[in-house]
């Protein structure tokens, strides 16, 4: 089988994670975004493409084993732009796999697909007791990003694995980043299991670390072949001396969305 | 309070069900179609509109009580189409209820929005335990309804109830019907609930007559205050005469979505 | 010759007519609407498009003997979405025809064309009295129409027969409409006639059933070779006992176009 | 009453006489084109505006006697083309003219609004035996203008006169336009009579000089008060001596658009 | 080699004078514009198409020598309509070449592309001392042109000359045109040797005839190839007549741009 | 006067930089990007609005000293990509300020807009000596951008920096960059210098630390009150021992824009 992924938003955050992994995992690349990527490697393949032009996208897909859709508006914006970029462009990307015969899709969800979600009284926050409960204009996308991908399951026979992804930086800068953080080996880790798993069907599955105060299930994630190599507790010292102790009534630890789920988050981003 | 109730999507068949049983009920009704409502009554107001126009929207819900959102396409279509009328659509319906000042939202969700699942193997089906999964783009477009009106009503303080329609026709008229069919009078019922029912917040329920052979669980209808008046078993003999008795097995009774589950449904539909 | 005739707007109300009547009939029918047309029958082929779409209507045009386009907004609206679906519709039945090399198309134009007309003093009133005076932004589109259609007469020698359609119901609800309707049945015949006739060129026709208290003229559809079965006198005296006797100086019933002609009317319509 | 004109197209060829003529008359212009007009003249107001834009025209429009609106393609184009910029434009015209209570609108319609019109056996042929019978998309337009005019006549009250413009050039260059010509001092005193005339009402009049070889009937012109002054036959020498004498049976000469209503015209213009 | 041209904006002022003369200099022309041209001569190809629409003018350009694109708005409008028509036109110029294999673009720029620089004290102003300093939205579109040219020649190798054209008209009519006219037999010479010129590379030239007055250099266009022929002072006395000596001070004479980069241009153009 | 800078682009590499920086140096931030910005300080206004919408956008500047644009696409990407972003935002942020009444404007340049300069013999480059000469669409972009900000200044006297930033990331990657560089302390005090220049007019200058192999010019930006404190010699011998020493006939260091200006670049960025 090929093994050449077709890598939407390759020149963002995560996609610039992706490119450094990815080929030591066993994958050929194939990078597109709106700018061109910087640097590409030798064996790269590189494109300069709108992930929602679903010709340049068909066209993208031919040959690929697979398509890791990151393209797309990365947090809350307004409702033109999330549905432009983010519902269109995941309608892009999976009609544009099945136009191409590309068998599996692996989408960039979010927690906050189901931000307002509360925190479990009990052990960790299942996927499948998560049910959409956006938090954002942004969440909403991510909810139709997944109904999309169950479609194109159930009505084409695709793979679509769906990542909701925590919050994957370089390191923890913010006390809740130490329950949510995905750190940069374990997000490549995590596509390379979702690009692996055997027949995975539809899957939705929680993209964190094995942080100490992780609060969201991995038996998912694990399920497809994931392994987490690390914790973000290394920076809790620091982070809690700068910061303060986590007050667990307070909705940025009580909720999966963290800060989006409070009324400061709508007032500041909506009004200048 | 104000009785006044938007209805969009006013000159549509279930639009027109719910003009003439919503003012027997107490309800005031303002009318907004893209097309004049034929016939309107004394006392009834009326406009032409796009639904879609937000500005439009914003001006037609003012001073309404509640907004009951019909309008959009009513079945699978291209998703350029139903991306536009049934997602922005929503999206315009909520956000000229929040600009308005309309604390509550009646939304015509579908049965499609989780069309693939199974029937289950015993009792009745709750809405809890069907989550998205859509059987077609029109049922994508009722994922991204509901997840909006979560959204507005975590973030808003609104109450939405989108209820997932199974067959609002005059009378059932295929076998599957008389699992699925929500007559002319247990429309209005329903919605006559949902516009009643104290605090909702947010709320799912399925849109469904009290049929004998019903395999969608009513307690959270009833919750609202819903009571269903009818029963399609009166039409059961002469469709089984006519179609045969239903096989369980078959995906058109196996499944939330009847027919638009099927493989045959996809490829009629989408090719010449 | 091919018996194949494409029927856009198939899921409405006169599509569902004519899907049932123009089988007996002898055409085979190609059905298209934004929507998938409920219960196909045997033989019929159906697809999901948009009539607005050129490159759709021109593959769907393919190998047909003749479009019978019924698509678009099908009474007022507002000034973009009737130039949209009217005018924009109409320039894509015709020219896909042109452009699949179908000659035939049959237009549904309306009464509203001419609808400020008022009723002549004498003997019924013939189309070739009647040019345009429309009552609305629906009938601006229909004027524009007819004015399409006779230019791919005269410029491609393609035959165009526009059908200005009174009201075209399962039964007449108004006092006017006692003088306006046409049947079902009458419906399917006139179509039928509309397809049959021999080198009609370019025809503008009424589109009513031989009512008692019709007054415009048939003998122009009659040339085409339709033939009315049906007359709506006999829903006369239960409409007169529930409504009165009509006053001819009402601009109801003395202009074409009914209630669309009335200050009323366009009060009622743009105005919340 | 307010002098003061709107004058859409003023930087066009016809824009221009009417400038420089109307001032003359008494008339106070204000210029509107989408590019500035050359040489304003003091007392001219002028303005850089999309006639096409509806809230720009409406702002024109304030404190206007009345509307003149030449502005659009001036020919055949595209039909995208065409319907944007002279379908469109005119529904700009007439609405901005409602919506700024202008109680006059005087629009520029073409004689390819009936190209395909015979040339009749016996006298001139007047407007009422000429309807619609567009030899081009332009021809199309035009029908859409007269209608759009009518409708804003019936249903809102304003006085609309369209002008079906022969051949407006400085002088005439062909033979045919030894008939349709419409020199540039009758172009202001037909513009002048359709501004002047007492309640006109809706009034279609051809625009066409007194030419010796006109066979297009000026009674409702003139009705309106215009009289022409001029006569293409002072170029008859000189067009015949180059050209040859017209043959009656050439299209050209046989039917109102001339060469616009021939084979050979579409086929030049549509194909590399 | 192919002596086929493109001719782009065929129809307007400037395209007429080409359409007139190039075919004299041995130059068959394909001449394209939005409305048909007039009265195409014997061997003239014309075709009807929007110079915006790529893959149309893709299409047009094949097989031709070279494009010479004048199509766009030619003097100042509003910021859309000036991107569109003048700035994507351009590109559709450039790249519809470079897609058709066509070696070389003339293209119509203009001296309000540096319609602030002033004129010098010394001797004639060279282009190379006239950076873009533009007066108008128009003279920015001018400025864009420019370099998306420059861009085509260094990225693709071709060849394109851009003509930042004076006062293009049949006679001057200001005193300002005394210098800055450009005859309409000198437009003919200098298009002709900017398509002769052996390997210009990328040029940028002013367009002026050799006029007593001028201040603008001519080395560059006559490197060229380039001879003028006409000199406005032949006009010279009766201009200033009716005007007056210009006053050197005066902006209008004073900088490149004339009249465009007065205040009260732009208070005109852009008030009613 | 107000200390308060709109920053557009406010989210990205180089707004976060000045994010960080401009407050010290006694700027109040308005940031505005559409996705909200991440960590807000204290005093710190956001909002989340498209750079592209004129109404948000005048609405955003309204009491702002300055409007610092970096909003944008951020390097090479496809023709109607940056013709959006990149021209109609830049026309956006001038206009807003004109509007708003702001009366200076910063804009981000980029030494693409003139990059296939050769690097000259003699002394370090001027960018007087540089004029447009872009190497991209985006470079394109960039020349259309000072174009805008020097038609602000002229017709309406604003004042407009562009500053040609040559590669601005936390340190220098490439060998390239080692000449190229801006860094992070130098972007927030040439953007000081900006903002602080008495009367600037308009001024081009070039964004780059005083690097050791540094060969643009940096007076200009000195008159402005730059002073750089950061030099990229000391990752010399680290970036030289990893990629070898710079051949200077290498296009990648012969010409201002580096490796966009390579065949190379353009192959790979636009094909699959």
């Amino acid at each position: 089988m090929s093994d050449l992924v077709l890598l939407t938003g390759a020149a963002g955050r995560i996609g610039t994670v992706l490119r450094g992994g990815l080929p030591e995992r066993g994958w050929a690349l194939r990078s597109l975004d709106v700018v061109p990527v910087p640097d590409p490697r030798p064996g790269e393949e590189h494109l300069v493409a709108d992930a929602t032009d679903l010709a340049a996208m068909a066209e993208a897909a031919r040959g690929a084993a697979a398509v890791v859709h990151l393209a797309g508006i990365s947090g809350e914006s307004t409702w033109p732009a999330i549905r432009h970029a983010n519902i269109d462009g995941t309608y892009c990307a999976l009609e544009s796999a099945r136009l191409a015969g590309v068998p599996r899709v692996v989408l960039a969800s979010s927690n906050h697909a189901t931000g307002y979600t509360p925190r479990p009284d009990g052990g960790p926050l299942r996927e499948a007791d998560a049910p959409p409960r956006p938090d954002t204009y942004y969440g909403v996308s991510k909810v139709a990003m997944e109904a999309l991908g169950s479609l194109y399951v159930d009505r084409y026979g695709l793979d679509v694995v769906c990542l909701r992804i925590g919050s994957a930086f370089a390191e923890p800068t913010t006390v809740r980043q130490l329950a949510t953080w995905l750190s940069p080996a374990d997000t490549v880790s995590l596509v390379d299991a979702a690009l692996r798993a055997a027949s995975p069907g539809f899957s939705v599955v929680w993209g964190v670390s094995d942080n100490t105060r992780r609060w969201w299930d991995l038996s998912a994630a694990e399920a497809l072949g994931y392994r987490s190599d690390d914790d973000a507790e290394q920076y809790a010292a620091a982070l809690i001396e700068a910061h303060g102790e986590p007050d667990p009534t307070d909705p940025v630890h009580a909720r999966v969305g963290g800060e989006y789920t409070t009324a400061a988050f709508d007032a500041e981003n909506f009004q200048a």
